[in-house]
């Protein structure tokens, strides 16, 4: 895999002062236009043996660049709020926005790489983490992110030459760092694993660049024309082509009985029983929120259901049952125009709680296969894959030690219809209630249809789908706290 | 001034009943309003003695309120994010935007008491933290927050009598954390230091309301009225008047002689010489930031100057002296969605770097007193303020170790016009002049007026103004590195 980059490279001063000028025009020119168009960002990964260049690439980079639009971030000890959330977590709060370049510095591949060389992991666990970079590399792709990943290279001859000149020169020993020094002792180790990482996530959407980093000239003019000629193509590309996924449709139940249908909707809780079972399971889960064994995880719940379903009211039997300081209720509405210039699931992995914190989200990503699906806010290559993005998502917070409920309350459309009535003539209830809620019944069965989906696809042992009878308020009240204190009384079992 | 809260105030069942539903309603209209109008941000400040009903009040806001447009933020233990920057970055990071109610639980008041009270800070630290917290909220109140303060209050017979209780009700006792019977021994010391942070930060525009917690009915009642008072009259107040403050206007020279003429722009570098110096100054600048005193601070570079001053070559050059790693440029343009929904000073605050680490801004927050004065976007009432708020900025920055260099490139015009033709001559600069800069030109008085009251206004020991004479780039960029490693020697050397 690296044979190519042993050979000894070179391009000599006079080419490379030829070159350059056209290159960093164009390049410049492909990054305004970039910026112009703000249809999607740039990733470049940095990775490769010390010495071969990393840092001087990164910075002819801001040289030949407008450094305003690169963001350079590198990864190195994880900060404690990093390292109270999922690994992904530091990465996503980095990912440049549209229009803009970043530049991953010590990533993904630099921690895998790291961590197998020093045996902090196994080579199963190494796998491991080579499928879910590339995962995170699919979805980005599919986002419309454009990737580059280069490896730097030098044989390990080279290298120690490198080092050495590089020490004895005074005015640029600063530039070698300790972990330099370290590296030069586990070099063999670090090539056999760079290996196996280079070929496992070299892919069509993302494949990696060797690049052989003795000679300046020649590593920098390379560098510079594979991401001039990368940026280049996705420009002139139009907007990505969205073609569905080469499948089957997801099948429609063909007898129209559905999941939802199932439910016994005529469950009710009589009021004398509901105070008495309200104050059991609150105070449940508020013991159960102080066990010390919560500070091993967090707590992530996820209300979804129809309109007037009364996602607002269970939501505050539950938190009504806490210290203000241990939860937090996220809103999902329009996003941001942050938000847009992200992936979609960017606004959510910056609400994800970190451990003994608890994040109840008034709607969730499920809108991407729910609202957005019924109401064609987005592709249907976009909702189709989602499902495996969401699936992704939810391993990562529950590997995470996140405990993870979600409820869908199902009412039926008569109690829709008098609730909607209701809300109508009840002053302060009345700006629940709009236009839009009345239109939406009309798409009754399309939501249905996309509930049950949406359960089929997303309902995992990890993170199981709880649907709540809610015709009856304090029937499905009771059995959202139930479920989650179960849930959280489970996972302490667990560990 | 706690006399009034220790009366025994009490509410029957029967008028809180009564009351409530009108008033809920009234709340939740006014909620929706703040939301339509997204006009300004609501805060509010829980504090007072423990075993008061804070907690319970919190709750109830958000039963009685869209839970979905609160935001409830506490503040216990610094994360080491947070540590390694001024303390008030905390607070910073959690303001909710416009149209929203943030509550603050937990906050700058909280800190300094238990600081107090525990005898970690002196009573003329406590002072100190006083004034802080004073100018954080005139400053909030001017960006047009609405400031909710209120103290929870018990005597401290009652105090005692309400946690007895609460103890001995199984499914209650879990509402007493542990730092509630610690707070029960140190009663006194609490409500005398609370009484002089209430004495001295009750304001116009961000009064205190302490309210006896000691019976539910009243507590609740009492908040929730002054909350829907004060949210209406706000409501109700078309956009707040802004009228420049009562005092004579800032004086132009009247000679017409201004700091910017006395610079010598004739001063050059020879090619050689700045070859030598940029080699001699660029390790020195590395050096200096591998130093281990480093670890104690953190370094920001304002870079201001006239169009074509040469801001981008000069940063260009600091950065190329360093590890990727240390450093982020971060470059001011029009600000975000996001950004616009909260105070001026907001999107800075969030990139005020971590100690140990180096923010280079390509313009900055003297933008509001440089182009948004010279060009009318605020009103001079806001670019009136911003000094004052900017060097009570830049203190927090400095108290917590940051290095703070601020340079202005000045050019003369001359220089202004070839620069400008030779950038529409160049094709890959052609993108970085506009129709916009050769107008602003005309402007050049205005500017330099600005640029003479800024240094005479923010230029400060702990954060002077460099002006750097830069009708030759080579002399500007060796100045400004220079400068930078006589900034960071200085500190090192201070402590």
């Amino acid at each position: 895999m690296f044979e190519s980059a042993e050979l000894g490279h070179a391009i000599d001063k006079e080419t490379f002062d030829a070159a350059v000028p056209a290159l960093r025009e164009a390049l410049l020119e492909a990054q305004f236009e970039l910026k112009q168009l703000q249809r999607f960002p740039v990733i470049v990964l940095i990775n490769g043996v010390e010495g071969a260049g990393k840092g001087e690439t990164v910075k002819l980079l801001n040289e030949w660049m407008d450094p305003r639009l690169i963001q350079v971030s590198t990864f190195d000890q994880q900060t404690d709020e990093e390292l109270a959330r999922p690994p992904a977590w530091r990465y996503w709060r980095q990912l440049p926005p549209k229009g803009q370049i970043g530049v991953f510095f010590g990533n993904w591949y630099s921690q895998m790489l790291q961590g197998r060389v020093h045996g902090y992991i196994k080579t199963a666990q190494l796998d491991q983490a080579i499928d879910g970079a590339l995962s995170l590399e699919q979805m980005l792709c599919n986002e419309g992110a454009l990737i580059f990943k280069f490896w730097f290279h030098l044989s390990k001859k080279r290298m120690k030459a490198r080092l050495k000149e590089l020490h004895e020169d005074p005015l640029r020993s600063w530039r070698i760092s300790p972990l330099d020094w370290q590296q030069s002792k586990t070099y063999d180790k670090f090539v056999r694993y760079g290996e196996r990482v280079l070929r496992r996530t070299s892919r069509d959407f993302a494949p990696w660049y060797v690049i052989e980093g003795a000679d300046e000239y020649y590593r920098s003019l390379t560098m510079g024309r594979i991401l001039l000629d990368g940026l280049q193509a996705a420009l002139k590309a139009k907007a990505p082509p969205v073609s569905p996924p080469h499948s089957a449709p997801l099948t429609a139940s063909f007898d129209q009985i559905s999941l939802l249908d199932s439910l016994d909707l005529s469950q009710q809780l009589d009021k004398l029983v509901y105070r008495e079972q309200l104050d059991i399971e609150q105070a449940r889960l508020a013991t159960l929120l102080r066990d010390k064994r919560m500070r091993r995880h967090s707590l992530v719940a996820v209300f979804e259901g129809n309109d007037a379903a009364g996602k607002g009211g269970a939501i505050r039997r539950v938190a009504a049952a806490l210290d203000p300081r241990q939860y937090r209720i996220v809103s999902i509405a329009a996003p941001t125009e942050e938000e847009r210039a992200q992936p979609y699931l960017w606004r959510f992995w910056r609400h994800v709680p970190a451990r003994g914190k608890f994040t109840l989200f008034d709607r969730s990503w499920y809108g991407r296969v729910l609202v957005e699906r019924v109401e064609g806010f987005c592709q249907p290559a976009d909702w189709l894959r989602a499902y495996g993005e969401i699936n992704d998502f939810e391993e990562q917070l529950s590997d995470a030690g996140v405990v993870l409920v979600k409820f869908w309350l199902a009412i039926d459309q008569e109690t829709q219809f008098e609730r909607f009535k209701e809300r109508e003539n009840t002053p302060f209830k009345r700006f629940k209630i709009t236009e839009e809620d009345w239109r939406n019944r009309d798409k009754w069965d399309a939501y249905r249809e996309a509930v049950g989906d949406m359960v089929d696809r997303t309902s995992t042992t990890i993170a199981p789908w709880t649907l709540v009878e809610a015709n009856d308020k304090r029937f499905a009240r009771i059995k959202v706290l139930r479920t989650i204190n179960d849930a959280l009384e489970a996972a302490f079992e667990r560990r």
